[in-house]
């Protein structure tokens, strides 16, 4: 019974337009929309919530689409992971940090075997003629070889890195959660190395704004931030029961300043 | 074949996120995300929701997560009702009108045994941590009670109630639809014991202004207001192809006054 | 194994609690939300994703649920395809032009047996109670002619069409597609009948504004307008990484005029 995922950035109707593509070919196969809304274009905030996601998906075939490039010169690949699942997408470099969750991708080869598309593919839906139907012949017994040759140069993925020193810790911002929460590349272990021992309850400060480091965001009352790891990992900025992005100013792309609290 | 239902305030990709638990535990489950967009932190829109909607869904694990204690001391519960099936979520009120609808609830076991757990519980995740897999144990086949010991005292919903007296009915919004319907926590029973008979076709006033009770949208023209009884048997207030919310300035937790029109 | 789609604009909550219904009607269906989120009250934008996508899905139900009428005389109506699809919903226009797409509408059937809707119908939330137990029904093995009378004159979708004329075509926007783009309803040989060979790379204009035909996005730099083919073969007006709307200030309903360039 195989397990197929979709991540796009397409919207419901497209993405579900993927999914028929993938029944047509597959009946009987559970197909699980992970998200349809990641934001347009957006490779880093796509490749964080497949890392973030895809280990807690059944083993399978799980298809990652952010794809700026589609119609040009970019590959179709068809990435083979550690644990045993195959990732589907162009290779920018979105599939990449969830491949490293996975176990590393263990080899990748090109989609461009005609069979195992649809015929007539457009130019601008490669999700519907290229990698639903890819997926769909992988999840039902195709091996990725046979989808095209192999690549040794997939696309890493380039992330703004944290920066340490002069006791502040320089973390980019990710993306924005659901619920207006700043998911940062960094981690305990970063600010700890920033900072020194930071135990729940100590105060830092976000930019200047004194802000606790806590547990969870039920930790501080209403309406009031806190730093805290997130359950991916990484650090973040929250505020409880509101918007970390709104009180802040601030989104994906830019950077926060942590500090001890003076 | 178990099925599985989901309701919460988290979006799509950590709705989905839960669902890949379940698939996992799981697999060839039916899950249906009934909900990923109830408003955050809107226990009373989420129980209305589970309340309205579940009877309609086949007997099966519900699971439904508004939670904004989460990583605080409440408890996950796991409620059996009277149609057979179990309701899983935080012990906030939330799963309590769903269950009365549901043949009412028949006992409640608090979750706590690790077995059924992820290993390594979030702080702030426990929709993916701690509720899905209660729910797909238990949909595969495990006993509430396997999770944890019974609790007698799940907490109850508190609901605005409708006040009736001197000719007037004053209704609490409980929430706004996807039409911007607001609805109301008051029947046709409240409406005629605060203003007599009034057959489809009375004319009220909702806060002073004119609109007929009619028997559905396309009774009043278009961009007409009226009351009407919606398809739970709440009363609402609507525009006929547009928003009451924007034409009234109100929502969830505004109460609105219905009388006869003079 | 049958498999049974929904097209709604309803929003999700209410699409899924029709999804319950099919569910426990026929356990084991595939059932697919192709859309929730169809524009209220859109009939046109919610035609042209059906005809768009239905070719895309397997055979099955295809349930098509734009419904301003909703409680008024309009029929329920069970349309089946030259492909062997049925689709189900409201008999306003909404099902022909995929019908036209899956083979041409061979027989539509009123709805009305009972025995095939819910006890109990509302006012309001025909989806739930007729539509959805219709299309479950059907999906286990009823005739469309166990649910009512065939009727033979479905009501056509009144589509705006497009003008030629004095080197220019006038074409109606259809709908604005989830990047911002505004799609035509107008082909390449539409344009073609205005304008002469139109390769790609002919430099066009768009309400006098200079945009270039080209064969997608990525051939023409970030931020720049484009005429292309849209995967469904109308003609579209986008913005490369940027939404078109909001550039020509546009929507559906409006009419763009395409000349070439001077």
């Amino acid at each position: 019974m195989p397990f197929i995922s979709l991540t796009t950035d397409f919207g419901h109707a497209y993405t579900a337009t993927c999914a028929g593509v993938i029944y047509t070919i597959t009946p009987g196969a559970t197909v699980l929309t992970l998200s349809d809304e990641v934001p347009a274009y957006g490779i880093v905030e796509g490749a964080m919530l497949l890392r973030h996601a895809l280990p807690y998906l059944p083993e399978g075939v799980h298809v990652g689409i952010v794809d700026p490039g589609v119609g040009t010169a970019r590959r179709p690949i068809a990435m083979v992971t550690g644990r045993g699942d195959v990732l589907v997408g162009p290779d920018n470099g979105l599939l990449v940090p969830a491949a490293e969750k996975l176990g590393g991708p263990v080899r990748a080869h090109a989609i461009e075997n005609p069979s195992y598309r649809l015929p007539g593919v457009s130019a601008s839906f490669h999700g519907r003629d290229v990698f639903a139907p890819a997926a769909a012949h992988i999840a039902k017994g195709s091996d990725p070889a046979d989808l095209g040759p192999e690549i040794t140069d997939p696309l890493p993925l380039d992330l703004p890195e944290p920066a340490i020193g002069n006791g502040e810790l320089r973390a980019p911002i990710l993306y924005v959660d659901r619920f207006g929460s700043l998911i940062l590349n960094a981690t305990t272990a970063d600010l700890e190395a920033a900072l020194g021992p930071t135990p729940h309850g100590t105060q830092l400060s976000v930019d200047g704004a004194p802000v606790p480091y806590a547990a969870t965001y039920g930790m501080v009352p209403k309406n009031h931030p806190l730093v805290w790891e997130d359950s991916s990992g990484l650090l973040g900025v929250a505020v409880n029961q509101g918007s970390a992005a709104k009180r802040f100013g601030l989104g994906g792309g830019d950077v926060v300043t942590l500090r001890r609290a003076q």
